[in-house]
Formats: structure tokens, C-alpha cells, sequence
């Protein structure tokens, strides 16, 4: 079923310890189109200045991806991000932030995407991802991503977006922060009570932790020796996530449903963080997508037969 | 088959969010021990001070655990160690490190001791774990851990110890900072060109990864929402992992009982973790590690069932 992403398009300049490259297609509504397209139609609302060109705009619409609510703000630059990785990648800085036109963003939505069974609200204002809940038609399920700022200066509308969505995406420190709980699964369940049904806790380079009421679920990374560039890794694996559940919305979200969503999720941000950018995302082909899964099925399993021990 | 510890005999003063204790049993050879001992006849090679007393030892002799060479020095202090948590348990800060009799800690093994078909070298200097296993008669499998102190004073030693022995236990900041590699992966793998057939990623609250020749296993932490001190958690982990690959040796260890083995340690972790000290050990039966292994499959189990992606 279609799906719907309201975020971020950016161009992002990042420096890892394996290079450092400028103006790269990026922003969480890219990273997540490129990665839900595999699933379903793809419908993204966001804006761009007049320095986005057409091979950009060309390289969202893969997969028939829908840029009909893509708006093109004249006279204004895209927003553009700068950051630079730590030798482990684990710790980032950002350098600069210049929202450009992002600071004005009012998402408009079609027809096409108000009409989408699954809706994304990716890492932007609270206040903007109520707005756009609101306008949505019959959305069957909900996921929603945030950051630091937005806990620590919107909290309470945060927390009213979070009482409106099926599932929230956050990385263990943003749910700490929030919940102010340091145990991260007595965080994920302290959100739980608010609403939604399932939390989701990105864990970086050892994968992501799934939480619902009744059950627990956690997979690791997909194990990479190459790991360029992380950006935009947590989007591409909400994209995965999401794109999977889009596929199961005929009936209601069962375990094993959300487990192999998290294995799509995990699956795609691997390629995510093998390239500088979306370099990993573009030659990416369904088959490559399905032997990850299959060999992530592989590396995490394991058989209890219970041993005799000892006690006295 | 027996498995002797060679390492520290404590007693720790800890600090966690949760409270403070002093003067808690503690030690790697005394966490491992209590976890190994489900599997196995257990002895332990260390050395106590005369403030060591009876009741201290009874607990160390849990479940037939051999203490014949835990030598008690006339005169002297057991070693202490003091430590300090951050509020969400993942940084740990020494506030005194008082070696006392440690410091001149030579290991005495006898002839039960020696002839053990299971081996693991705590962190101890490294020159000390090169003489043990020199003096042991017929190990079949043997595991080491160390610390950042003897990678950084000791690395040629550290080296020349891992080429002679089948399994290093590390945590994620060790093996990078023993091999130079930022990556986890490549380092595991840098080390397995050194000799061992195992590499066993500690992750803390993520779980744990086994990188081998051919294979790569992650599984995580046990969830838990009461973790309460994680003093010795790794050593907990590594008597489970190497009391259950003892109970394996009479024939070449396959990936399926690696894999076990990283599930028991886990779950041995996991009761460590949720009571100061060795308050989680103590009462531990054979029926809560069982159960505990056979949740831990539950939660890290999905089953891969491909759909049809788009590709255009």
C-alpha cells in the first residue's frame, strides 16, 4: 500500500575518516524514499530550493517515486547539512546547518498523499507532523522520528504527535532523553503507555531493539567491515521498516510481521552506510536486499537444546 | 570436562544510581566461577588476603568449585577495587585500584588444577597468562581476557599470549584499541590471523558478537529493565560461555555450540547484572539459566519469508 514521507531533502557535506564529499543528495525523506520505493509507491512531501536540479529530483523519483508535493521554493537554496565523523564513526559533529528553505517548510499534501495507508513523519517539527496527521485520510499505520532538539524545546508536542502514531523510531539516547528513563527498554515501554504499539531503539553499529506490548525482538547490524558513511543509515532503515509494513496492512501488524520489518530495516541501512551518501542505495537491486535478509535470518539464529547443569 | 580460572579474587565498593555497597566478594576468577560452575567442576587460581574469611570462601566453593590454589597470604589485604557508575550504567569510573596482594600474585597450579581440559585467562598481566598456560598439562580450549592497561604497557606480550591460545574475549573499545582498527568486525578478524579460532565481542548492554573463520553471530543483551550493577558481567558472560564449550570438548567445537555458548554466557550475564555484586549468582538455579537461553532464542528469531520487491 502507498506510502507517504514528510521530511527533510537536503545536500549534505560530510567528512569520514575515508574521505569527505560536498553537495550530496541527502536529507530523511531522500534516505527513506530510496529505501521504501523497493516495497510500494512512494509519495514525498518537502521542499527544495532553486540549486536542486533536475538529476536530483530525477534520482528521488526512482521506483516511481511521487515528487508531486516536492516543493521548489523560488529564489531559495536547499537546506544543507555539514558534519564530520569520529575515527570509529560512532561520534558526530555537525558543523553547520543552514535550513535555507527548510526554515519556512509548510508540508502541502496532494490528493496522491493524503491518501496513503502508511505515513512516515520524519525528524522535522512536531507541530508540522500533527499538521500533517491531521490532513492524512485513512493512514493504517503511523511511524514517527525525532531528534534532541525537538525533545528538549517541543516536548509536549512531541508527546502529542507520539499519542497519535502506531510506532515511534528513536536512537537509545533520544529515548532516554525523553522518557528520562536511563534503561532504554523501560523507556521504550514508558512510550508504549502513551500509545503507540510499537517503539523501535536504533542502536547504531549494534543494530536496533524492537519493543511492543507483548513482546521483544532485537537484531544486530548487518556485520560490515567497510562502513564509509553513516548518514542517513537510521532513515534508510526507517524506509525498510515501513516499507515492509506498508506491504502487510490488509490485516493487523502480527510479531513476525514487525520481526522481518526490522530485518528489511537492518537490511537497508547496511547498504546505507557501505557508500558516501546514497551512493549504496542507488545500484541497490531487490535480490541484494533479500540475500541481506536472508543472511542476517542466519547470523543472529541459534538453537536452545537444553544441557543438564549442575546444582547444589 | 574441569575448567580452571586463573584471575582476581576481590572485594569491589560500588557506586550505581541504585545504591552503594561495600565490600562486596567479587573478581573476575569469582564471577567466573559462579557462572562456569553450572557446567563443570570449576578450580580457581588466585590469591586473598588474611581479611579473607571463611564465609567469602564458602561462596567461591559453590556447586564443587576447587579452591586448593587460592592462596591466602600471611599478612596481607585482599585487592580492592572501587568504582562509580553514570546514571545509565554505561560509564564506569575507578575511584581506587589497591592491588594489595595482587601485586605480587604468582599462580600456583596444582595438579588438578593443571590437568583441566578448559582454560580462561582472566585479565591478568600477560606474562602471568603465558606461564599458566605453559604449566597446564592438555587444555583443549583455551580463552583470554585482558584491559586496556596491558594493551597499552604489555602489547608485544599481549600478542605473543593471544597466538597460543583459541578464543580472546574483549569488549568492543579493547579490540580496537589492540589491533589500531576502528572497525569491530575487522578487528575481530585482524586477531583471528593471529592464531585463535574465536573472537567474542563484549558490548555491554548490546549484547555480544562472535566473529570465526566462516561465521558471525550477534546476540544481545538479555532485556532487562532492572539492571542494577555491571560489575563483572563480562566475566559472568565468559564462565558461561566457556563452562558450556567445556561440556563440548570430546569432539571439534562446530558453530552451533559457539553459538550456544555465547547464548549461556549471556544469559549468566544477565543475573549478574541485576543485583549488586554477585547478589544475582548466589540463588541462581539450573532452571533460570535454562529458561533465560530459551527466551534469549525467542527474542533474536525471525523467520526470512521473501516477498516480491520493485525494481525499475
Amino acid at each position: 500500500m502507498q506510502i507517504t514521507v514528510v521530511g527533510s531533502i537536503a545536500f549534505d557535506a560530510v567528512s569520514t575518516p575515508f574521505g569527505k564529499r560536498d553537495r550530496m543528495l541527502g536529507g530523511a525523506a531522500t534516505h527513506f524514499a530510496l529505501a521504501a520505493s523497493f516495497f510500494d509507491t512512494v509519495q514525498v512531501v518537502g521542499c527544495v530550493g532553486e540549486d536542486f536540479t533536475d538529476s536530483d529530483l530525477a534520482v528521488l523519483r526512482t521506483r516511481g517515486t511521487g515528487v508531486g508535493d516536492v516543493e521548489r521554493v523560488a529564489g531559495g537554496e536547499t537546506f544543507t547539512w555539514r558534519g564530520e565523523y569520529g575515527w570509529d564513526l560512532n561520534s558526530r559533529r555537525t558543523l553547520a546547518t543552514e535550513l535555507n528553505v527548510f526554515a519556512e517548510f509548510e508540508p502541502r499534501l496532494s490528493d496522491a498523499s493524503r491518501s496513503s495507508e502508511a505515513l512516515f513523519l520524519a525528524n522535522i517539527h512536531p507541530q508540522l507532523q500533527l499538521r500533517v496527521l491531521e490532513l492524512c485520510e485513512r493512514p493504517r499505520f503511523v511511524a514517527l522520528d525525532s531528534m534532541n532538539l525537538w525533545i528538549e524545546s517541543e516536548r509536549d508536542a512531541l508527546i502529542e504527535v507520539i499519542e497519535r502514531v502506531d510506532c515511534v523510531i528513536l536512537n537509545d539516547a533520544e529515548l532516554r532523553q525523553l522518557t528520562r528513563e536511563a534503561n532504554v527498554v523501560a523507556a521504550a515501554r514508558a512510550l508504549l503507555a502513551c500509545g503507540p504499539t510499537a517503539v523501535v531503539a536504533k542502536q547504531g553499529e549494534y543494530g536496533a531493539a524492537l519493543v511492543t506490548q507483548d513482546a521483544f525482538f532485537a537484531l544486530p547490524a548487518y556485520p560490515l567491515e567497510n562502513v564509509i558513511d553513516p548518514t542517513g543509515a537510521g532513515d534508510s532503515f526507517a524506509g525498510g521498516f515501513v516499507g515492509y509494513l506498508a506491504r502487510h496492512l490488509e490485516a493487523p501488524i502480527t510479531d513476525s510481521v514487525l520481526r522481518r520489518a526490522m530485518a528489511h530495516g537492518t537490511a537497508l541501512a547496511s547498504f546505507n552506510v557501505e557508500e558516501f551518501g546514497i551512493g549504496g542505495m542507488v545500484p541497490l537491486e531487490a535480490e541484494d536486499i533479500q540475500e541481506r535478509v536472508s543472511e542476517l535470518s542466519k547470523i543472529t539464529q541459534f538453537e536452545h537444546a537444553p544441557i543438564e547443569l549442575l546444582s547444589c
